[in-house]
C-alpha cells in the first residue's frame, strides 16, 4: 500500500528536482518519481539520462505503451517525466493533466509503490500545475525555497494555491543559497504561514560534481554529509504527520515580511 | 504615431520589470508600459505606488472605465497592469488575454504613444503569455537575461516561441548578475541564437535605492552613469532596425553550450 503520496513545489532553479532524486535515491522502498515540470529532468540523475517524456511520447505514438513512458532508476524507483507544450502555443499546466490521465489509464499507479513524489513547477500557479493538488494525486505538499526574495515570493504564492484548494502542507525544506540571515528568514517565513522547515539543505558542490555524471549525491558520494542529509529529510518526511493548510501572506505582508530581514 | 510597440520577456526576478521602468522613464516621448507579469509590480516606480490591477478590478467591478485601470505615471508615462489569476484555479496567460481586450475595448491605445512596452514572465512560455506577440499587440521582442543558467534556458524558450510565431527578435539585454564570464556567455549565446546584445546593463546598487523609494534610478539619480546606460538603452533600442526570427538551440545543444562556459 502507498505510504504516501507527496508533491514538491518551488521556483524554477531552486533546488526540486535535486532534492526529489535524492530524497528518492536515499528510500530504499519502492518509489515512483513523476517530474512534472516542463524542464524534465528531474529522472535524468535516477536514470541516467533524461528520458522522453509523456507529452512527446505521445505525439509521435499516441497508442504508446506504459513501457515507453516509465523507467526504471536507481535504488528500486521508476520515473516518468510530463514534459512541456510546444513553447508559444501549448499550455504547461494542460500537459500535467494530460501526462496524469495517461498514467492512470495505463495502471502505471498499479504496482502500490511505497511512495510517490510529483516534482511540480511553482512560479505559474495556475489551474494546470494544481492537477496533482487538485485531483488528489497527492496529500501533502512541500515547498522548497531559499531565503531569496523571488523564491519566497513564489513559496507564498504556492501557499496560496495550497488554501485556496484546501490542500495541506507538510513543510518548508530550505536549500541554500547562502544569503544573508537565510536560514533565520525561511524559518520565519515558515512560521507566518502556519508550517515549519522540515529540512535545510546546504549548498555542496557534491550536488554539481554527482549531477555531471547524471548520478544523485546518494549513488555518488553514498558516505557524505550531503548524502546523510538527504536520507535524514526523506526519513522525517515519512513520519511527519503535521500536515496543514497554510495561510499565506498577502503582498504587503510579504513585502513588510521580507523587508525586515535584509 | 506608435513609433515601436516592443515587449519585453525574461524569466522572473531577472530585472524585467526594472529594465522596463527606467527605459520609459528615461524615453521623453509618450510611452504606454503595460505589466503583463502576475507579480504586477512594473509600474509601480513609475507611479510611485502599485497601482490596482486589471484582473482585480474587472472582478469587483465588471463595468470599469479607463480612468480605473490606466494610471499617469514619471515623464509622459501611462500605465497599467493585467494581474495574474486567483493561485491555484486561473490560468495567468489567460489573465493576459483578458487584459488586452479591455484595454482595446476602453480605448486605451487611442491617444497613440509613440512607444508601447509589454513586460511578460517568460518562465512558462505558454498560449497566454504569448498573446502580446500573437496577437500583434507588440513587433519586436527583447529578452532580458543574465549569464545564469535558468536564466538563459528561459531565454532560450522564449526564443523558442518567438520562433515558433514567427515573430521578431530585435536583441538580447545582459542585466549582469556577476557571474562567471557573464558577457562573453550571454554574447555567445545572442549569437548562437542568431541576434545579438543591444544593451549591458550593470549590476548597482542605485537600483535597489531608488525601488526603495518607489522611482526608477531616472528620476532619483538622474546624473549616475546608470541612468546613463538606460538613457542609451532605449536610444539603442529605437534606432534598431535589426530584428530578426531567431533560431534557438535544442536542449541539447543548450546544455552543451552552456557547459562549455563554465
Ligand atoms: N544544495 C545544493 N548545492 C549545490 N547546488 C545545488 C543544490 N541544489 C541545487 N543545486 C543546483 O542548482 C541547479 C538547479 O537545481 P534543480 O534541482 O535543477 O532546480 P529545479 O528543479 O527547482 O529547477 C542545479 O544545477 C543544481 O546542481
Ligand atoms: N541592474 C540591477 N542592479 C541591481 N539590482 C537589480 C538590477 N536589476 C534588477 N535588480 C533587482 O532585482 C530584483 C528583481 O528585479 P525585477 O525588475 O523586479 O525583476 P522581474 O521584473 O524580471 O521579475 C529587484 O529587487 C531589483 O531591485
Ligand atoms: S492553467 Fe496554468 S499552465 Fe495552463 S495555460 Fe493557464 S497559466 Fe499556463
Ligand atoms: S494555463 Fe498557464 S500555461 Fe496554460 S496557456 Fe494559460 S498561462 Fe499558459
Ligand atoms: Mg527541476
Ligand atoms: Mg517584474
Amino acid at each position: 500500500m502507498t505510504l504516501k503520496k507527496i508533491a514538491i513545489y518551488g521556483k524554477g532553479g531552486i533546488g526540486k528536482s535535486t532534492t526529489v532524486s535524492n530524497i528518492a535515491a536515499a528510500y530504499d522502498n519502492s518509489t515512483f518519481v513523476i517530474g512534472c515540470d516542463p524542464k524534465a529532468d528531474t529522472t535524468r540523475t535516477l536514470v541516467g539520462k533524461r528520458i522522453p517524456t509523456i507529452l512527446d511520447t505521445m505525439r509521435d505514438n499516441p497508442g504508446c505503451s506504459k513501457e515507453d513512458i516509465v523507467y526504471d532508476g536507481y535504488n528500486n524507483t521508476i520515473c516518468t517525466e510530463s514534459g512541456g507544450p510546444e513553447p508559444g502555443v501549448g499550455c504547461a499546466g494542460r500537459g500535467v493533466i494530460v501526462a496524469m490521465q495517461l498514467l492512470d489509464k495505463l495502471g502505471a499507479f498499479d504496482s502500490d509503490p511505497d511512495l510517490v513524489i510529483y516534482d511540480v513547477l511553482g512560479d505559474v500557479v495556475c489551474g494546470g500545475f494544481s492537477v496533482p493538488l487538485r485531483e488528489d494525486y497527492a496529500d501533502e505538499v512541500y515547498i522548497v525555497t531559499s531565503g531569496e526574495y523571488m523564491s519566497l515570493y513564489a513559496a507564498n504564492n504556492i501557499a496560496k494555491g495550497i488554501q485556496k484548494l484546501e490542500g495541506k502542507l507538510g513543510g518548508i525544506i530550505c536549500n541554500c543559497r547562502n544569503v544573508e540571515n537565510e536560514e533565520e528568514v525561511v524559518s520565519a517565513f515558515a512560521d507566518k504561514i502556519g508550517s515549519k522547515v522540515i529540512g535545510i539543505i546546504p549548498r555542496s558542490k557534491l550536488v554539481q560534481d554527482s549531477e555531471y555524471k547524471a548520478t544523485t549525491v546518494i549513488e555518488s558520494f553514498p558516505e557524505s554529509q550531503q548524502a546523510e542529509i538527504y536520507h535524514k529529510l526523506i526519513d522525517d518526511i515519512m513520519m511527519n504527520d503535521d500536515i496543514r493548510t497554510p495561510h499565506p501572506m498577502d503582498i504587503d505582508e510579504f513585502e513588510e515580511f521580507f523587508y525586515s530581514y535584509v
